[in-house]
């Protein structure tokens, strides 16, 4: 039994800043958390008792002895619970369960229109979510909490899609009222372009505090991290790149007169239709990827340009912002290097010396469920976060304990 | 003699917390810092003992009496401590001495060319600043920080100045360490533009957490909070607005040729440059803002059009960051509504209904020290951070007793 209750928080006060240095899953001794908070041994031993016996944290094995009883080590325990990630796009659903560290244990994915509106939808990838929860991780999860990425704008304080374009019915709909009757945990709603900068970053850019994602798709979004925190805005519509008017530039072939958002000129809808005014089969974004995999010389071409127009933008973005990598997405940039190709010849060409010496334009790394991954993320800095985890250790000591 | 020993900081861990709560100026009792903090009665009270024995925090006379003997309160004394606060031009500088939350208690400004170089500026204003701290505040100064404004890119980790194009011998000099040998304290370096949204937020805004503050004056650059932090990106040069490309409009008078920087189409230069190809007389920045007070027709009508232009990329910077506070400030600002009017009809027109709907476009209300207020403020959020305040508490017992 360990005494959490002295001064209701002397013990678990900083219990919360010890485990989050333990959370990059190295495995240390009380004697190397004590040189790294500076605490007192005395203080961080009953800190990391505190944290053991929430389940949180867990006995990891000896260090090397230095004569005498060899220290004992500590580490995170991601199994200490479980998370679930449902990502929900214009026409398809994948659901997935994610230890602490946002790793993905299993994934569930399936056409779902997301027209079919909330109560709809949210059944059905509820529903998978309870039986992927059946059995992963083996022996039950412990919910800590549901994230749930949406294909439109989001007031991430309530939870609620706010005129979102493609999602019929789903303004103002409360996500987080609706999800809780079935998973009484605290459930978290977003916009899929965030989780997926989210995503990228803990998956291939941990450490990395300025980072622009940008989805080429359908359509044309971007999620911003700045000062190691995803930026969503004051009214969370941050990152709505396809609707930002592209600067004039001398290069590109379209006339003056063509006045329109980025999405408009960039997108694989707008690739398409370009490449239909040649004269060339394309129906949407998907036919645009087919085509330039197969080598199509118009559909390279096209699909160059419209990378040399989102770097038009992101010039303006990066002399704004000073990101230190910029990480492209979607559909259109999984076809080839040859959007990636246009967005660097235009933003090094572009913004100014300083800030892009040591800027990074990199194609997205992450597979199908990256934006579930984000989602986990998103859910775990909320639930992991120093002050949350000094309240589950006051209130609920052992939480965590027997999981894993 | 309060304990603040036990542990190594079991009294003074959430002291910070505590201290951060009473910095907004209100007095309150234990009972209320208690409800406040979630904490136990016995655990507040040591800690604000342990605030009050450091001179942070001060007696601040009784709350009513519900019977028995009255509650006493508690206060933050903001005049425990003072900060050096220097902003320099390019061609002038303020030295001034502010309270710890922030407040101006003296200033003096000179004229001082930046080109002078590093050594011979910083001497100036390092004499200056030991002269006002002889009598200000009254009874002398316990000096905490030296907050310094430059017109340039600075690395803020290091405080050196990266590049800056109009400080010659400036470049990578170690602004910290040479202020240090004068006054062995932290000091922390900025771009002017910086301090300028940090001291317009904590006077005019206090709260909102998304704001840009734009400057147009000589030049133009840009300060960028976001999620209550200023942004300063990978490199420092965050907010270098002046050169972004501005995008095409059918509505520029401009000929779709006119391919520069906003820097070249908005500032005060340019306007100047402009006028003077009309045929009047007017050489600089300075000469536009005469111009326009003396209700000159085409100053006003190039300054209004300057204002476009600016609109035309804060449109961008709506779509992207979505604050809820733009303020326009800089020489140019301050010569009436015609800047402000021409940014206006841009940007609402431009940018996405859910980002300006609850946007405010409005004109810098800081005066001559506001520079030096965000030079103040910047260090103040350091040094009064939590974990600074719980290290003085460990460290240094009674740091700030006998102040004031």
């Amino acid at each position: 039994m360990v005494d959490v209750g002295r001064g209701g928080g002397a013990v678990t006060t900083g219990a919360g800043e010890i485990f989050q240095i333990l959370r990059d899953g190295r495995a240390r001794t009380k004697a190397e958390l004590a040189t790294l908070t500076g605490l007192a041994r005395s203080t961080v031993s009953l800190r990391v008792d505190a944290l053991v016996a929430s389940g949180l944290v867990q006995p990891a094995g000896e260090a090397a002895s230095t004569g005498g009883r060899p220290p004992a080590r500590v580490a995170f325990n991601p199994l200490a619970g479980a998370v679930l990630a449902i990502d929900l796009g214009a026409t398809h659903a994948t659901v997935a369960v994610a230890d602490l560290g946002g790793r993905i244990l299993a994934s569930y994915s399936r056409e779902l229109a997301i027209t079919a509106g909330p109560t709809v939808v949210l059944d059905i990838v509820v529903d998978d979510g309870r039986r992927l929860l059946e059995r992963h991780p083996p022996g039950g999860a412990n919910l800590v909490g549901i994230g749930i990425g949406v294909p439109g704008p989001v007031e991430h304080s309530t939870g609620q899609p706010t005129n979102p374009p493609i999602m019929p019915g789903w303004d103002r709909f409360d996500v987080p009222g609706y999800v809780q009757r079935a998973f009484p945990v605290p459930v978290l709603v977003d916009n899929d372009v965030n989780l997926l900068a989210l995503g990228e970053q803990s998956l291939s850019w941990a450490g990395v505090e300025d980072l622009v994602f940008v989805k080429v798709s359908t359509g044309i979004g971007a999620g911003i991290i700045s000062g190691g925190v995803l930026q969503r805005g004051a009214q969370g519509s941050a990152g709505d790149m396809g609707h930002v008017q592209v600067p004039y530039s001398h290069d590109s072939p379209r006339p003056t007169s063509d006045e329109r958002d980025l999405e408009a000129i960039a997108s694989g809808t707008a690739i398409a239709a370009e490449l239909r005014a040649q004269g060339i089969d394309a129906k949407d974004s998907g036919d645009v990827v087919t085509l330039v995999r197969e080598g199509n010389a118009a559909a390279i071409a096209a699909t160059r340009q419209a990378g040399r127009e989102v770097g038009e933008v992101l010039a303006t973005v990066v002399n704004m912002l000073n990101p230190s990598i910029i990480v492209i997405g979607g559909s259109v940039a999984r076809a080839g290097e040859h959007l990636l190709a246009g967005v660097r010849e235009v933003v090094y060409r572009r913004s100014i010396p300083l800030a892009t010496q040591h800027l990074g334009i990199v194609q997205s790394q992450g597979g199908e469920t990256a934006g579930a991954r984000g989602a986990a993320i998103m859910v775990t800095q909320r639930v992991l976060a120093p002050a949350s985890v000094e309240e589950i250790l006051v209130a609920d000591t052992g939480r965590f304990a027997g999981s894993s």
